[in-house]
């Protein structure tokens, strides 16, 4: 069989976790190009030997016959790179989000749509083991019906208040994993939401206009719920964990740990912190989302976690902003027309 | 030392757990009497070896020179009692709630409050050696500031639809010891509630005008916030926990289990469920809060969760209530004006 | 149904524990009367309301018609007041051990057997909820057939020299108790046994002949085996735990801890110490062997864990010394013939 | 810096794992040849992008100017080909153990000593992050001074009866891990060991003279102690854990499981079990055990987990052989003497 030719744009933190796990673990692949706009980039193409390398995203889809690109640039060039490499052809995994506004995402749907292009975006804690696990006991029906999804969901340390300026805030920047989450393990639509936010961990993400510290209620189509809380920065390290409670049980995914040793001296028991952020915590759901994407291209099946996915989460993100901002209950209906697309629905 | 003369009202399923603690553990307490209109009272009596027993309350102040009453009878009995004994002038344990109207509760609070006597509620959920632990760790600022505190408090199953039609509702009945709880931990005042609701365990209780599960959001007076889930059936049976996130750490409170046991076989691991419903849970916080009764009369010092504490909870409950109703975020203030008291003031 | 007469001798630690469990759980029992040589014995019984008190053993037993004796007193009054006992027709429940010298048990167990009273040991482990939990799930063949007795036996600090020096050993007077859980959980005979000792905690324990840190093995008749780890010093305090691997599964019994919260800050996750010692642990079996003593006497069923069972303990026990000493495999054969008894067989 | 060259022999199981460590994650490292009498070898060579191949240890060692070996070929190979890459003046890492002969395994290590070339064996355990954290733990006294150490070592199922034949039996093919843990920990000599062993897994591993089950005592030269449970086949999975008892403390390591997830239903708690076997759990350990090799021959640092910690495993499990044989308690210093060697010299 010939390889996936696979062109791979952005070379930060994530685009390199990407480069790293194309290069180590899925023969079928051939990384053919990288793109960034960083000096380093012939440097981390040498590394990773990949022989071709570019500073433009066009010019990378021109030079080769790629048969996937992998997006992992800056948000704001999301939208065009994905519209770009729809329009040849290509099938496309891109980091989450598409874009900040709720139309230009829909239009870059509606492209993506048109070129009959699959594409993938990066809700990578769908392929986490531990979460993964707790989603099919649901859907075995382990716990029954589920009523209540309780999601804890803090980081570690929250990003420089620049970044915070332009990542369209908490719920849209960091939230809408969650969001994502709940859809995933749930199965159902969310109608409405509530959010209540706050500044709790640095005044100046306040100054910048945003909040460090949520609770977010959603409304499923059945009137079960969900509740999300999320922190900018835990002392503790990252805090991932998940609960389902239904009519038959309950499951819980706890934290994975930097070791499960337990010392007990005079002065109590300790033992070690979650592993400290997403890099460690999610590096195999990393691989394994990678996987199921060169899967789904291999066998020509539905991707998992396509673009209406990623519309329907920031749809959420976007009601949980107004429903803080007028202090009520927020129904999705009164966000956006929820468009009907075939390909990418996926849940 | 004189013992302290005590008359206990009430001889159901908790009357005769305070009736038994009282005898078992207190040997500075001598029960005097009891009162319960039962035809069992008698041989209730007998059997606990206290030597009056009545159908009236009234009677019982009146034979017998008491120091304190116990209050265990039903609810639309304790507004009518306590004021019967706080007229007579003595101290007061009563299990909650006051009463289901407010102004019916400030009334009551208010006699208390004029002749002097201390009133004790049955919050014992204070009590408990693992809650109590937490709000310890809290107090000394293990956890530094708190942020977000969850409570997650779901029944083995509801009680009887009848019982429901009169309990005031899920929010008044049972949401109202997390409410406290919530109060207990943070020791902010609560300033304004969010509440979902939905019927997922039977529809009976829809059909009867109550729900049975319930996400409900508190919003602390320092923009702290809290989240309650409640449901009347968890099959997997009683379900308490606690949570406490802050500006140093996280610190959390497990159930208690049968067992502690694990077994693992080809089949997986297994173990035990949690401590069946409140009887089992919370058997050592009876006793405690007992004592803590006996001990602030003994001591004179300030009771621990008092009237005014009652009080507060309720009108929390009320506000969620009106939230549910109304789909916004309800403001304590919307509720009613909270009295200033200083005896009853403990959280 | 007329009460059961009781007589107690020894109001030390474990002498008061029973009395208070007497006086308060057993409406069944009569406590008649109390016996010890110290002077603050009347104060004792005036507390717990015992209207009699001695202190001669002979005198109360003439005094009183009593039905059981409880005794609690040291050691070396153990096996003539059981002989007093037994010879005036009364049921007996007794501290381990009966005696130190093997001969001598004997000789007290034959005169047991000769009145046909019941004579239950204080195996109070037994009762031990979380114990009794695995025992259980043994018997119903949960693990399989046994293969493997893990026993944890940790003490929090060692007892006085002065004690050890008559206590008859570390294997005699500490690990008898693990020697008898072993039997309990295994169901099988003790065939072999090697002891390997060390004075790790206090040189004054060495110098007094004894050792302060053991592993036994134990061979039981099917080959299937038993280890047994023992220190008279854990920093952390009171370690007790089993586990049961056999052709099936595996099953663990944890520590109880004093509390189970689970705090996590940027210093790592902390956490209680296990209950601190016997008192705390072991507070429930203590009341539960009550319960089993009197049951039995009410029902006149076999007592669970009676003379033959603390027989064989304390042949295992002798068995470990003579290990150690000779550095090699022990067979209990080679310690003394056991006798043929009926009534006391319970495993 | 130029690239280790690599020659690696044997291509089972274990040397799959390490040929696709070395390929992945080490690019310091280069694969120039493969060896194996597999008819496969070519087509894993092709897999893995390895040029040259060989039928034969010696002409792979002729054709390339190798600078180390890994060899993974069967165990009658290894005193051989570690003597032949020795004489070549190649530094070495070899699966344990090196023979089953104890002369001849000395006569390997002279040789290696005699050309000055380094030799690891495949101790991979020592690099399982879990365990290596309670060694460092107890490096750090943690713990204080180790008094009781406790391994648990179970397969999930027994290899071929016609494999435990040639294995060198239970204690040298199965225990020697567990006797090179209790070494890594412990940092002391054992002097002293006395081992239990039954068949209770397989007769017909009886029929073959060997043992399934095993509990060792080992005495180390401060009289501390350590026991090691062994069965060939725990029906719940490979259960591998660790802890050390001392002076100032305890520390464990647990098993790691398939997910970390707790379902609670009416049917009680159940979880997910161990990670099923070696490969499974010890996968990061491979992969740290080839860094550290690699790590070694790049600084010219000493190896960890050399050729005398295979000899002094090796001689533990023949006093275990010879405790079992004649049930008593056998000195280390009854089996061989032990070399006195330098360079690999490591615990």
């Amino acid at each position: 069989m010939d390889k996936l030719k696979i062109g791979l744009a952005g070379l930060g933190r994530i685009g390199k976790i990407h480069l790293e796990n194309l290069s180590r673990y899925f023969p079928e692949a051939e990384m053919m190009a990288v793109m960034d706009v960083s000096e380093e980039t012939a440097a981390i193409a040498a590394k990773y030997q990949v022989q071709h390398f570019y500073d433009n995203f066009g010019e990378m889809l021109t030079k080769h016959r790629l048969d996937a690109v992998v997006i992992c640039s800056p948000t704001d060039t999301h939208a065009d790179y994905v519209e770009m490499a729809a329009t040849t052809g290509l099938d496309i995994f891109c980091e989450k989000p598409l874009d900040l506004s709720l139309e230009r995402v829909k239009a870059v749907l509606k492209t993506v749509d048109e070129h009959q292009v699959k594409l993938m975006l990066g809700f990578n804690r769908r392929f986490d083991p531990e979460f993964k696990k707790i989603h099919d006991l649901v859907q075995q029906e382990a716990v029954g019906d589920p009523q209540i999804i309780k999601i804890t969901s803090r980081d570690p340390g929250p990003p420089p208040v620049s970044y915070i300026k332009v990542s369209g805030g908490l719920f849209l920047d960091m939230s809408i994993h969650d969001f994502d989450m709940a859809r995933y393990i749930s199965g159902k639509k969310v109608v409405e939401v509530f959010a209540a936010g706050a500044v709790k961990v640095d005044e100046a993400i306040g100054a910048a206009g945003d909040i460090d510290t949520a609770l977010i209620t959603l409304i499923f189509e059945d009137q079960s719920m969900a509740v999300i809380d999320n922190s900018r920065k835990a002392a503790y390290g990252y805090d991932q964990r998940l609960e389902v409670f239904g009519s038959k049980g309950m499951v819980q995914a706890e934290n994975k740990f930097q070791s499960n040793h337990k010392l007990l001296t005079a002065n109590g028991l300790t033992g070690d912190l979650p592993l400290y952020f997403f890099l460690e915590r999610y590096e195999e759901s990393y691989r394994l989302e990678m996987k199921a994407f060169l899967d789904a291209l291999a066998s020509g099946e539905t991707i998992p976690g396509g673009g209406l996915d990623g519309l329907l989460a920031m749809e959420i993100g976007l009601a949980a902003r107004k429903s803080m901002e007028e202090n009520r209950a927020v129904k999705i209906s009164e966000i956006g027309i929820q468009p009907k697309m075939k390909d990418h629905e996926c849940i």
